[in-house]
């Protein structure tokens, strides 16, 4: 299916100069610069509509936030909530994952989060998962030693291809969930909007953190 | 439930001299001699009625295998089916897992494979589960540096439980799925009696590779 453009979606984002970042070719090592502070940098990747960053930026003002997701017309809708709730400590990047080594430095970023990325579910199409090798190592450039990407999908082929891109890659793996709704306890965690449609269903969810080892 | 005890299988298990060793708390380092060859030696706990171990013994004439189970008229099938077929390469212990280090020397082992173990799922008989770390502990003893545990499972939880054990114990994992029974190329791997009534109801199969790193 071809994805629908909606007319003047990317000027009505670059119309919000306090949120979407339109030169972000030229920041790599002036993140902190652009938020004004040096608070760690926590970056989501394929944000969507934006509830899952939005909801942290509002419950972590000590934290920097950056939502970065390829269509413009879906990111409007997160700029708008945040916007909305006049956040100060979160950005927007409509912008491609592969261009990343361009828009952020070596050791700039502190957390990637991965929520239900696209699946590729066809074989041939493993190198454009976002747990690719390939992208992997990209992260790992930007992240902090120490620093971890925090992962969660519905995606059973998904998740057992990035677990073991993960451990090839030399991540050092933690708390690994097979059914990250499985607890009642668990319930006051952030979601998406994609996944609150699914938790209720009752579906897995699947979740792990991986730490960078430089 | 309490075990029932089938009166005379121990005597009978024990009456197969060839298979069942008896005296295994005195054979730590002296498996080799047992076998009278130094073929690596694989073993699998919690054998059951002895189909993988039994057929992987007849299909790798240039490994030596043991099998261990607690319950004495199950591993008598497993003794059976091994005498049967005249294999030279298998032996058998009626013994409990927690008595290892007193039956195996370290670096003695070259495998170990763990099937279907009992999931123990209520969460305070944790310590019983096979993939617990103090189980852990005792198989890393036992196992040469870069040797392998070759774990599967039905057991969802299970399965979570013990890949997080074995990575919070830095076992090197590998080769993780979700799925075993997905792709109908591995329909021809050894299955246990237990898999095999399982996999035709298609439910899912965990499996993962875990190296010992000394």
């Amino acid at each position: 299916m071809r994805r629908r453009k909606v007319a003047g979606a990317m000027e009505a984002l670059l119309g919000y100069t306090e949120y979407a970042v339109g030169n972000y070719m030229e920041m790599a090592g002036k993140w902190a610069d652009c938020f004004g502070n040096d608070h760690p940098i926590h970056i989501e990747l394929g944000a969507g509509r934006g509830k899952f960053s939005v909801t942290l930026a509002e419950n972590h003002p000590e934290i920097n936030f950056i939502a970065i997701e390829i269509k413009e017309e879906i990111l409007l809708k997160a700029v708008e909530k945040a916007n909305e709730k006049e956040l100060k400590n979160i950005r927007f990047i409509c912008m491609d994952i592969k261009d990343m080594l361009s828009v952020f430095k070596a050791d700039e970023i502190d957390l990637i989060y991965l929520n239900f990325s696209d699946p590729w579910p066809k074989k041939r199409h493993f190198k454009r998962r976002l747990t690719y090798r390939g992208f992997l190592e990209m992260y790992k450039t930007i992240l902090k030693s120490g620093a971890q990407i925090h992962f969660k999908t519905d995606g059973e082929e998904l998740f057992e291809f990035s677990l073991n891109e993960m451990l090839e890659m030399h991540f050092k793996i933690r708390n690994v969930t097979l059914n990250l709704h499985r607890e009642d306890s668990l319930l006051d965690i952030v979601t998406t909007e994609y996944e609150e449609r699914y938790r209720v269903l009752g579906k897995h969810i699947y979740r792990l953190e991986a730490t960078v080892v430089k």
